[in-house]
């Protein structure tokens, strides 16, 4: 149980609201050192109005200076995001008065929290398991459909229900080893077991496998989906660019007030981000010409899963045979673009296990094709609500772990190996998966690790 | 009274959290449509947990997406910041999920708020006068102690109760001209009345005259005092700045997750904000040498309150008249740097109405000296609470005009003008005063331009 009080701003500064948060068995207290209201009887859930005040004591004459009007949400234990008292300042976004409380509310006893201390307080206190904890880092970092359905169904316990239902599996083995142990000298039935037992195990093991391939997918959402383009000079690469970005952004520009701060060049198809790699490198790039050959170029295309090879006129044999060899394990799309102008019409192109697709980036022409054609070679298989889809490392990490502990299971199986021995892996896959709920005690290393990169106030 | 119901994301977006504003008869029932829990019976200013879905109709089945698991705070008229039904809903802070919740509501019926469309709202159902409505824009804005102080005063109505004060005495002006109407055939009596109403017309000019002058200091608190650095090349100009700056900042970077987005070369003394100008110009210039004369430098010169001359060896008495001259109305403090070194130690130098100081701005002596010195010169009055100081252009316009009609009044009085003449200007600097407040109807056009400059949300 923690018996410190922390608080921190979880709102970002610069809004016409702020939102500081205190949590911990002291809030209700250190807040009615600065709030003009006693809150010592406020029911849960409950929002009260009120100035906050700083007492300054000058010479034995106390007075009181306003820094804010306010409304003060009161939480009660174990009724709150934490599980703990806590209550949330809703603020004048001002920077002077969100630090001036923070300063206040240290004053009289809250610590500043560390990035996602609530979010840890929350999982100590059991109200949610460790990878619901992290999905709500997830969730607040998804900026598109896809990943933030991913997200969502995280938090809502998608893999934790999953996960449940595995080692509830993997337990039912265990007894079904136990019940082999305790009658290991009646020889036909072991081999009746070990039938029903490997039966078993090949399914769990298919279950973890095809969770751990998932996670292929979930990256790709979760980081969005590298896209080079490339072709020579005056191709009209910037233009496509901007094209394909622009058409995107305009959905987003018209919800007021709801700036895009940090806007990379990327893309969201049906839900889904595709990102363009070091594209400003390859606009910028003068001395390209005449040639697809440059470094840059290739890098890009080394990062990508998707290449857009933009043309406006018949590639040389040597120059198609260059692209095939250079895009291989990747999806290639030839682009034609000019369409408009007539010289550009007839222009077809074709190579194996590729796409082909004529625009104009100009006038737009070919425009939402192409997209359909990125979005399909993308090839993210379409998600329904109850799929799990692994985005996070550290699952991927314990599933593979998981996986090569019901191999050995397997193994130890063909190879007639006692129940006792059998039992050791599967207590090991146990483990690995208890690890990714947190359903075990987690050490405080693995704890730092998981929220240090979660932003301060979550 | 309103019958659209507004929405807007009253956060910055980028935090833990988010929260979106919701005001208007509707908002309740708009609510209900992508709300898990139903708030029609809901109790004001309670708070409820629950999700936000979107229904999607596909084929006859109707299905749920879930958003977000949020709190939703609900606030009934007339007790609520607009005065109108509302609610906030508290988010996690993704721009995915914020941009999703406005697209809902608005689907349901919510319209876009426009910049401060709420406080205009609490403005026109009479929660706050104008000058409180304008005070909320300035708190938000307040970056210091001093400009926080002065917004926070005009919020609690400083600036109200002063005028209301200064409107009852020109209404008792009013009456004492209408019963020297009354009287008008009694010459006596006149010549009696005109003595008071002359005194009392001097009085309430005083306080009029002397809230318009609080508009210079106004000014100098909200948008920071104006510092000029200057010198020839070498002397520590950046050294000088960086240790101001810095010394300043390691104040505010020890309250964690409050970052400072824009920077600008500022420091704070005594809770007044003083800005440096231009400085990074006067950094980079090479060109510089031998001469303090370059146009930049000029021209910071020409925009400062204060300049800070910072020399490392005698001037010629030609240099000491160029600066004296360009630096006139303002005030000149002549800044000895270097005195760590033994070489500077003994420089002095004394140019009417200017300051000295020696510092040495690599180690940090005379520091303190030359920062009280630069407060001192920025002879900002000492601000008591109860003290009015006009911050607001539109007010001080107002009360300019106020004050020229009653010098009308006066001037009218002495060449011994009919009362009801007088009464003219009288109701002309009454209505000028009102505008500041708001207390008689106030022109839409008003009202737009005050309110534009508002961010979203509030």
């Amino acid at each position: 149980m923690n018996t410190e009080t922390i608080c921190a701003l979880a709102t970002a500064s610069g809004g016409a609201l702020g939102i500081i948060r205190i949590s911990g068995p002291q809030s209700l207290e250190i807040l009615s050192h600065i709030f003009t209201k006693n809150l010592s009887d406020a029911r849960p859930n409950t929002i009260h109005y009120g100035h906050l005040v700083e007492h300054s004591d000058e010479s034995t004459v106390v007075s009181q200076h306003p820094i804010d009007e306010v409304l003060v949400s009161v939480f009660r234990a174990p009724h709150s995001y934490t599980g703990e008292d806590s209550a949330e300042i809703s603020c004048h976004g001002s920077r002077y008065i969100l630090n001036k409380v923070l300063e206040l509310l240290m004053h009289y006893g809250c610590r500043m929290a560390n990035p996602g201390e609530y979010t840890m307080r929350a999982y100590l206190n059991g109200k949610l398991d460790l990878s619901q904890a992290e999905a709500v880092a997830d969730l607040i970092a998804s900026t598109n459909q896809a990943s933030h359905q991913l997200a969502i169904s995280q938090l809502r316990g998608g893999i934790s229900t999953e996960l449940s239902r595995l080692r509830d599996q993997l337990l039912k083995l265990t007894s079904l080893l136990e019940l082999e142990l305790d009658f290991s000298d009646h020889e036909d039935l072991e081999f009746a077991d070990r039938t029903e037992l490997l039966q078993l195990t090949n399914t769990i093991e298919d279950r973890i496998t095809t969770l751990a391939h998932s996670f292929e997918t979930g990256q790709a959402i979760k980081q969005g989906i590298p896209v080079a383009i490339v072709g020579k000079t005056n191709v009209g690469k910037s233009t496509l660019l901007n094209r394909l970005i622009r058409e995107d952004r305009a959905i987003v520009s018209n919800i007021h007030g709801t700036t895009r701060d940090t806007i990379e060049d990327t893309i969201d198809l049906h839900g889904v981000t595709f990102r363009f790699i070091d594209t400003a490198g390859i606009r910028q790039t003068t001395d390209e010409i005449e040639q697809i050959g440059i470094e840059r170029t290739f890098a890009a295309i080394e990062k990508a899963r998707i290449v857009l090879w933009l043309i406006d006129q018949m590639p040389t044999e040597a120059e198609i045979a260059d692209m095939a060899e250079r895009s291989k394990g990747r999806t290639l799309i030839v682009v034609c673009n000019k369409i408009d102008l007539e010289s550009y019409q007839n222009l077809q192109i074709s190579i194996p296990d590729s796409k082909f697709v004529r625009i104009s980036a100009k006038t737009g022409i070919g425009i939402p094709q192409l997209e359909e054609v990125i979005y399909q070679a993308a090839d993210i298989p379409s998600l329904n609500e109850s799929d799990i889809i692994v985005t996070n490392a550290r699952h991927y990490d314990a599933l593979v772990r998981a996986h090569e502990s019901l191999q050995r299971v397997l193994d130890g199986m063909k190879n007639q190996l006692s129940g006792d021995l059998l039992a050791e892996d599967l207590r090991l896959a146990l483990d690995q998966l208890a690890e990714i709920t947190g359903t075990q005690i987690t050490p405080n290393e693995v704890l730092g690790n998981i929220f240090k990169n979660f932003c301060v106030g979550k």
